[in-house]
C-alpha cells in the first residue's frame, strides 16, 4: 500500500452533539501522531470553511485545551447545513476544493456528520478520485438521532438518550408532586426516527416515566391519545406523556403542523416545535386536566454534564480509526460500529462501510420494538440502548461549572 | 427548659427542588434520634396530608431509602398550595389540625416551604400558642426563587442557579454553532424576583453565556430590546439572551401577556410560558434572524444530577436545625442562613428568625446589583452566587441513570 504524505483536514457538520468534538480530538490525535500526516488543519463551519479558505491550524492549540475537547459540546470548529451540487451537474464547489486541497497539500479529508454529510462526503470522494488528486476521503458518523444506515449505532446518540431518559425520570417525580391530576407532555427530538423518543422508556423501566410514549414510526392517532390520557387521569390522577416532534396522523401530516393549518398559531413557526404546547392545549380542553408542555430542545444534544462515558469514548474512537484507516490506505468509507457481546458484556468494534451505502438512508425503529397506542418500546429496545449510557464524563469542572476547551483558532497560512 | 415529649410531623409545601428531599433527611434523621420525638411522621401533600389524616410512619422506611433522599428531587411527600383562611375569620381547618395532632400525640410541627408555606406555618403556630395544645411549630426555607425573607439564601436556589449556569453555557456553544445570524432566547423561572434569572450571567462571566440578561426587578422595554438584538445580529452574527418569566413594561404588564391581549395565543396560556416563543416571533419579525425560544420550564428546579453539594449540605442542615432547635424549646420560627467568610472562605451560619418577620415578604434583587439595558448583573452578584454552586452531588446511579429514593409509605395508625 502505497504512503501518502500531506496534509489533513478535519471538518463538523449537522447539528452538533455533546460528543462531535470528541471526535475531533481522536482524529486530531491520531493525525498529530501520525509519520504520513504532515499538517493537521480543522475547517470552520463544515465544508463552507474549506469553500471559504478558512482553515485553522490545529498544530498550533494547546494540548491540554484540546484534550478538554472531549467534554465540550456543540462544534468547536463551527457547522454548517450546506447541500452541495450533483459534481455531474455543477462541479463549482468541488474545483474550488479540490484548488484549496491543491494550496495546502491536503491528502486526507475527515468529514464528520449525519446522512447529509455523508452524502457530501460521498460525492467529494467521488470528485477527487477521478481528479487526478491523490486525496483519501473518510466519513465519521455523528447524529443524536441514530438514523445512520451501516452503523449499529452513532456518536452522539447514546449521550443524548442518557439526557432525555435522566431528565424525564427526573420530570417524572416532579410532575407527580400535586395531589391533583397534571398532565405532563415532553417533545423529544427526532423527525423521522424515533431513538431518542424510545429512551424515554428507560426512566419508566428503571424507576418512573413516561406512562405513553409515542414514536414517529407509528401513525399518531389525536382521538385515541386523548382518550388515553383522559383515562389514566381518571384511574391515577395524572399522566406524563413522551412524545417525538415528527409524530404525524395516517396521511403523514405532522401533528406539530396541526395549530398552523388550522391558521391558529400566532407564532408562525415555521420549525418544527411548539407541539407539546399544543397537546397540553388540546388535552386541556378534552379532560380539563392541568397541562403543561415541556420540550427538550437544543438542551438534549448539548447536554455534556450528562454524557454518557461509553459515548465519549466510541466518539474518540470514532475520529481515530477514519485517521489510521485512511493512513492505512482507505478511502471513501464510513466509520461504523459493531456490537458484540464478550462473556454476555456490550463491546464496540469499529468496521469501515462504503459511503455510498449509507449515503441517504434513514435507520428507523423496528416495528416490531414498538409497542401500539403509546405503550412504550420492547424490552430488546431498553436492552439495545442501556449499554450506550453507562459511564459518567470525565467533566473538566472550574468555578463549580464546565470548564471547556478554548480554542486558539489560528488561520492556517 | 420544658421538655416536650411526643410526635413529629413533617410537611412539604409549593414547589419541589432538587434538595427539599434533603432537609426532609436532615429533620427526619434528626428526629429518628432525638429522645424527645416519639414518632416521626410525614404528611403526604403538604398541610392537606393533616387535615385529611394522610400520614405515614416515617419509622418504618429503610434507613438507606431515607439516604438516597439527599439527591432525589420533587416532594417525595407529594406537595400542595393550599391556601390556609384567616384563623381569626374561619378556623375550621386549625380546629381540624388540632384535633389531628391531639389524635397522633402531635408536639412537633415542621413545614418546609416557601413565602406562602411559612404563612400557613405562622398561623399554625398561632391557632396552637392559643389553643392550650402544647407543640412546636418550626419553618424550614425552601424555594428555587430565593425570594424568602430573613435569610441570605434559601434551600434550593443553588442547584437551580447550577443548573441554569450550566444549561446556558451548553445552550450557548449550540446556538453559535452556525455561520449565519441566530437568536436564542432563554425564559427562566422567577416570576417577581430574579435571582435565578441573574444566575445565568455566571455563565458569560466564567466562559460563555447570554448577551443579554433581563430580569423581573427592572422594567422591560420591547422596542429597545430588539433595537438592541438588531445590533448584535450586525456585531457579532446573532445573540443569546436570557429573560424572567415575570418581565414585564412600565405599567406593569407580563411581556408573556402580550400574544394573549392581541388574540393571538392560540393556546389560551392562563400560566406564565410561551414567553420565549413570543419574543422569538417577535425578533424574527424585527431583524429576519432564524430563531429559537427554549423554556427551561421544570427541568431547572428538578434536574437533581446537577445540584450543588453545598446546596444538598446546608439543606440537611436547616432541616436538622428545626428540629433539633424545636427539641430545645424554640417555636413560631424559621431556620434562616447567615453568611459568613472565614479566612475568606465561605461558611453558612444558622440562625432563627420569627416566622412574623418572613411571611409574605418577598426578598428582591437589590436594584444596585442589575445592570441597565439587558446588561445583566454587578460581579456583587456573582460574587453572592457563586459559593452556593459548588461541589457535586453525590449521585446514586444505577444502570446508567439515577437511583432515587423509594419510599414505603406505610400509612401511620
Amino acid at each position: 500500500m502505497e504512503q501518502l504524505k500531506g496534509a489533513c483536514v478535519f471538518a463538523q457538520s449537522g447539528g452538533p452533539t455533546s460528543v462531535i468534538n470528541a471526535s475531533f480530538y481522536g482524529a486530531a490525535a491520531a493525525a498529530l501522531e501520525s509519520p504520513n500526516i504532515t499538517r493537521v488543519l480543522g475547517a470552520a463551519h463544515g465544508i463552507k470553511g474549506i469553500l471559504n479558505d478558512e482553515l485553522y491550524d490545529i498544530g498550533m492549540e494547546d494540548r491540554a485545551e484540546l484534550e478538554l475537547l472531549v467534554n465540550t459540546p456543540s462544534s468547536a470548529l463551527g457547522s454548517c447545513r450546506y447541500k452541495m451540487a450533483d459534481p455531474e451537474k455543477d462541479d463549482k464547489d468541488y474545483r474550488r476544493i479540490l484548488e484549496i486541497f491543491r494550496k495546502y497539500d491536503i491528502r486526507y479529508f475527515f468529514y464528520n456528520g449525519g446522512n447529509d454529510s455523508m452524502d457530501t462526503c460521498h460525492k467529494v470522494s467521488r470528485f477527487m478520485a477521478g481528479s487526478g488528486w491523490n486525496c483519501r476521503v473518510m466519513g465519521i458518523p455523528k447524529t443524536i438521532d441514530n438514523d445512520l444506515y451501516g452503523t449499529d449505532h452513532c456518536p452522539g446518540f447514546g449521550s443524548a438518550a442518557r439526557y432525555i431518559a435522566t431528565s424525564c425520570m427526573e420530570l417524572s417525580l416532579d410532575a407527580g408532586v400535586y395531589d391533583y391530576g397534571t398532565v405532563t407532555i415532553v417533545e423529544i427530538m427526532g423527525r423521522h426516527a424515533g431513538w431518542l423518543t424510545g429512551a424515554a422508556a428507560l426512566a419508566s423501566h428503571f424507576g418512573a416515566g413516561p406512562d405513553l410514549i409515542y414514536l414517529p414510526e407509528t401513525v399518531f392517532d389525536l382521538d385515541a391519545f386523548l382518550e388515553k390520557v383522559k383515562g389514566l387521569c381518571q384511574a391515577k390522577g395524572g399522566a406524563f406523556v413522551a412524545v417525538s416532534e415528527g409524530i404525524h396522523d395516517k396521511d403523514g401530516t405532522f401533528i406539530s403542523e396541526y395549530g398552523a393549518k388550522g391558521g391558529k398559531d400566532a407564532f408562525g413557526h415555521t420549525q418544527l416545535g411548539g407541539l407539546a404546547a399544543y397537546l397540553a392545549n388540546k388535552v386541556k380542553e378534552f379532560c380539563g386536566a392541568k397541562t403543561r408542555g415541556i420540550e427538550l430542545s437544543l438542551l438534549q444534544r448539548c447536554g455534556a454534564h450528562l454524557a454518557s462515558r461509553t459515548d465519549i469514548d466510541e466518539a474518540i474512537l470514532a475520529g481515530k480509526t477514519a485517521v489510521e484507516a485512511a493512513c492505512g490506505g482507505e478511502t471513501g468509507k464510513m466509520v461504523a460500529f459493531e456490537r458484540v457481546y464478550e462473556n454476555g458484556n456490550y463491546a464496540c468494534r469499529t468496521k469501515l462501510i462504503p459511503l455510498t451505502d449509507v449515503a441517504n438512508y434513514e435507520k428507523k425503529v423496528p416495528l416490531e420494538w414498538i409497542l401500539p397506542d403509546g405503550g412504550g418500546v420492547t424490552r430488546e429496545f431498553i436492552d439495545y440502548v442501556l449499554p450506550l449510557i453507562q459511564g459518567e464524563p470525565r467533566r473538566a469542572v472550574e468555578f463549580g461549572l464546565p470548564r471547556f476547551a478554548r480554542l486558539k483558532k489560528v488561520k492556517a497560512k
